[in-house]
């Protein structure tokens, strides 16, 4: 890459890279630990003709975001645990009405107020499960600060082009730890841009009428065209509606819309995976550890890999089960009780490999406990 | 039983079984299909001497009830998937800072405002992951208003003995439709009553200091003993820590005290499951159908079986393992696009066996619609 | 049993066994944490006409006992790891002469003089292959006080039976530790007394000679016959040879009499193994631990159990697979890097399905540490 | 190599290597067969200046040695059987201490005085697992007598590298048997060199605190520095310690320097390992006959191969494993009755392929011994 070489935080990188993607409104409540990108925003944003907006909570600042994307912008909010759970609501509402925005969640330790300045990834199946109702979500992480900035301009890009939602899913070590940022030129990385309807002023728009491709072309609100935009389900004028085919249509293609595409918005790495007897799956900051520990055993003749998951959901099962197929342990790497090792069980073909390497007491799970569950699981003892 | 014989909407059965349970306090913000519950709590609380309190929205009420808890009442609150949403940040101070409640969930379609007067199953897996963080919960359900009447006694017992919110996951045909309820005479059902510490009066309370069996003894806020409650991992007396075991030992305590349980909060019903070549799995309004076809087709020959959940969380995995060792094939009823599916398929020893019955358009699932996909899944088509 | 109720160290049933046995000579050198068996040895031996010799160490310790058991004697020996490897030599020419003895190691951390007042199980493999050669030895262990009575008795009578050296591996915890034991009374428990050769005075006598059952009479050096006995392979005469068909022929009888006797030598407990899905296997002080956890956790419905070896050596290989073939998980819980581990890996057919729960640090592994190890190996992490 | 060429027996082979890896002091016992080593030694080490010590016994042969290598000498040892169970405490005296010293045991047949002038293989075990307590050791072995010369200053250099005792595991037949052998040109094989500390006199020198690569420098004893040796389990000061972590501490160092280097130390030479579908696994005397088998047969179309081990100890595992996975047949070829054989067993996916070829009467195991067992196991009778 050509562009500029910065040595930031992780929210840093977030903000750089919303910047870069066409950010031009952001809203949110500074929470720990995401308060840095809160306050990152305030500065950048209305430099370049952007608008900032510090609310009075988190619900505020959801409903701020979904108001602005409406309108054509390009909007994120940023939090933590316990304002990820006052958005569940303003997020099952843009699932619905398909509005584009970008959620920043930098994990903690949860639950409640829990562990504000403590790493974590708690809140990984909140991000799927915590709006009531069948739906479907994407939910992106990263484990450095380059991949930061690309899974967040991804972000952005498949916000827009499925018009959902988009969680990101950093943690408190990856949101603070500075490192290496080298912010690509303008250009260098695609960006995807609202699709807007080219149905013109006077004749009748269908907010809700998918083209062939699925895709729902978008008129600005307040815009030429008046239209309805609701909660609940709704027909291909954005009117309510219970029939059941019109029920059964609408939840089937905003689940479709991101299952089908699992391929597309599937984010990963992958270290020695074709050789590797003992495959690590992780994400996030405890892939950093994972990581460390294979690059650290190989040399010692350890069949280790690693397989760093950055689409956590929808959860790419057909991708575990082909990397999996040959190890003869899976070790899970994640800072839960185990919340992703459920995925990977029902994706592999023999659950019992699977084992869980994981700390949940506020502490990175560092490449030594990762080592000395890996002599656990192989029978070695301590 | 000796007690009075009602015909009741399962909401109201609910409301006579929290009664009955000793609820004296209610706080909640009406929102449909449960709307019933608050309005006959606002006439029956206050006669027996309880408080009813409507709030201007769902996160009051949930903050209401846990501060009314804290005082030594025995709390409930009602609502739907919208309002859920909105009570999950209370909820999880609720289960960091242990303190008693039940709230009531009466599921519509969802997500967001979604289908207002129609029934569904779609917020099972946010009542287990709606919370940000690791956590664990109890949430219970039923398919008549007798049991309706039963898992709501149980659902105040368990939360008392276990000093742990519990859900109660209702759905709006069971919250709706009118059946028999004989309401059990006083004393026919054993109740737990909280446990309150024999500390007294000028000697040190530790409030998070558990007892040899796990429990905790309370002391009325308010009352004789000054201490901390927060939702800020804690020690013993309630003060905020991040020391590693501290926060690792409270995150196990909030875990263990309900997953190590599992047999005591296990609630079920079977018929015919040991014979079943076929067995139904299912839960609320879904089962009543998946019985009615149970008990129109074996009499035809055909060894149906049905095992179903009243207790959803946590998921007793063994229960259904050994329920379903013997079945060819089981299937999976439910109004919603597979959550129980999931867990039931982690808990059987071959997944591929496993098959799902289920509608999302609103409308119940009816014993038709299970009898046409037992014919596709038995390789009979259409 | 009708015996003499007393409370007492393990060291103390250790001496009361031997004397119920018949012992009649001791000799040894004290070492920390077997001192207490050559004290009370020295007190009760003299009474009862018995003697007690307290060598200036440990190498003339096993010669003392293996010269006193020539002349008809039933002798015992007792030391710790750094005298039991000083002993390495004299055991070997007990097993090459066969001559019956009883060495009792009560084991503490090493290697070296290491942790002379904490318990180990480090010693197990040293007591099958500590002797230079090859050649076969039974080495008997016990997690309570009536264990070790009945297995010190066992080891006398395996001694005579089979003209052998027999090795009491006891460990730090279990000779120290103090509990209930009931002394059988007189002629309760059977004895295998030394078997004298018929052949009288004047009549050539073989010593080396055996019989159709393979047994080998003795005659008591210093009485009516004159034979050799040395540590040369030797002939019927005992006179060394190096004809490769008597080489051959005296290497299989010293192993042959051992390995083709394991049903008879193999001593074992179990508690609840056919219903076992994961299957623990002690001995010693760590089953004691390993016990508890069985009995704590098997009533809330974990489907645990133990296969308590009393006999380490002859490893009872065919036991352990056809105990453990049910299992889905086999946990070898002792104090040591794994050393009975690898053997029970060879037996099973699945070694990948075998786990190890161990401490090495000094400490006795508590049921707490294989709580937490069973849950790693569960793939349920910390 | 440009060395100087001489026709010498094994036994001289390993003296002129320890000359040339720099040895400056010997102590020993003499004892068939290993007797030519002292006798060289008394008459060539003088000469160049280095010690050499007739002692009482071999206790005192291995304390010797122990105490000289403290004071900065490079150290050797050499016994049979008998005086190696002898040497055993000492042995883990020097484990424990981390003391750098080689042990030669040329072995012989036994248990016990055994077989003096006869071949045997039967101390591998006995050089795992002789000493009391978990330890690792490094065992090595060779066939001829030039690779006799390259594993004797193989086993100098380990010995300085991890600060370990080294066993050289000759035998009677390569100890006596005389060959050509090339003496390298000084300067032509590396070697290692004792690593001594830079802590200068009067600065604190911790003789304990491994160096960030795991390698611990020495200081010459009675020289510039005071510090504590001790058999205990000790701290970074080399004094005792109880403390649990300190214990598992340096238990786990003394075990991991050697086991997690296992690559470096492994040695070993193949035959056509590839194509092999019956693999010979040998070492020693025995892999002379097994290479004869191999090339022998091999022109006449039979896919012999051969896999000869030079390091036991750590046992090669991995190693054995990957050479062995194409075989049909894997047929151990040594000396006892299958002491490496468990080892290959373990570490093989298909333990019920692996058959033993052994003679156990004191003769070497000809080739044509091996020709009937292969015979044998390939279904074809006698």
């Amino acid at each position: 890459m050509g562009g500029e070489l910065r040595f930031v935080q992780g929210n840093e990188a977030c903000v750089e890279a919303a910047l870069y993607a066409g950010l031009d409104f952001f809203a949110g409540y500074p929470i720990t630990p995401s308060t840095e990108i809160a306050e990152m925003m305030a500065e950048r944003l209305p430099r370049k003709g952007g608008t900032f907006l510090q609310m009075e909570d988190e619900i505020a600042s959801i409903c701020a975001i979904i108001g602005a994307s409406l309108t054509g912008r390009k909007v994120m909010t940023a939090t933590s645990g316990p304002g990820f759970s006052l958005m569940q609501e303003g997020l099952g509402y843009a699932i619905m009405a398909e509005i584009p925005c970008v959620i920043v969640d930098v994990q903690r330790g949860g639950p409640s107020t829990g562990l504000p300045t403590k790493g974590s990834q708690g809140d990984v199946n909140q991000a799927r499960w915590g709006v009531h109702g069948d739906h479907a979500i994407i939910a992106l992480t990263a484990s450095n600060h380059q991949d930061v900035f690309s899974i967040t301009v991804d972000a952005f890009n498949f916000s827009e082009t499925f018009r959902t939602p988009v969680i990101l899913l950093l943690d408190e070590v990856i949101g603070h730890m500075r490192e290496k940022l080298e912010v690509p030129a303008p250009g260098e990385v695609a960006l995807v841009e609202r699709l807007k309807t080219s149905v013109r002023e006077g004749v009748d728009y269908h907010p809700y009428l998918p083209r062939e491709d699925g895709r729902l072309p978008m008129s600005d609100f307040g815009g030429v065209h008046r239209y309805n935009v609701t909660g609940l389900f709704h027909d291909m004028w954005g009117f309510p509606s219970e029939k059941p085919e019109v029920v059964h249509g609408l939840l089937r293609h905003l689940v479709d819309k991101i299952e089908n595409h699992i391929k597309d918005v599937t984010r990963y790495r992958e270290y020695f995976v074709e050789e590797a007897e003992t495959l690590l799956i992780s994400y996030g900051s405890a892939a950093r550890s994972a990581l460390h520990v294979v690059m650290n055993r190989r040399p010692r003749g350890e069949p280790l890999g690693l397989l760093e998951l950055q689409t956590l959901w929808p959860f790419p099962a057909e991708l575990v089960r082909e990397k999996a197929k040959n190890a003869r342990h899976i070790v899970m790497v994640e800072m839960n009780m185990g919340q992703v090792l459920q995925s990977v069980k029902s994706a592999v073909d023999r659950p019992d490999r699977v084992f869980l390497a994981n700390r949940v007491d506020g502490m990175l799970i560092a490449p030594a406990d990762i080592q000395n569950i890996l002599r656990l699981i192989q029978g070695k003892g301590v």
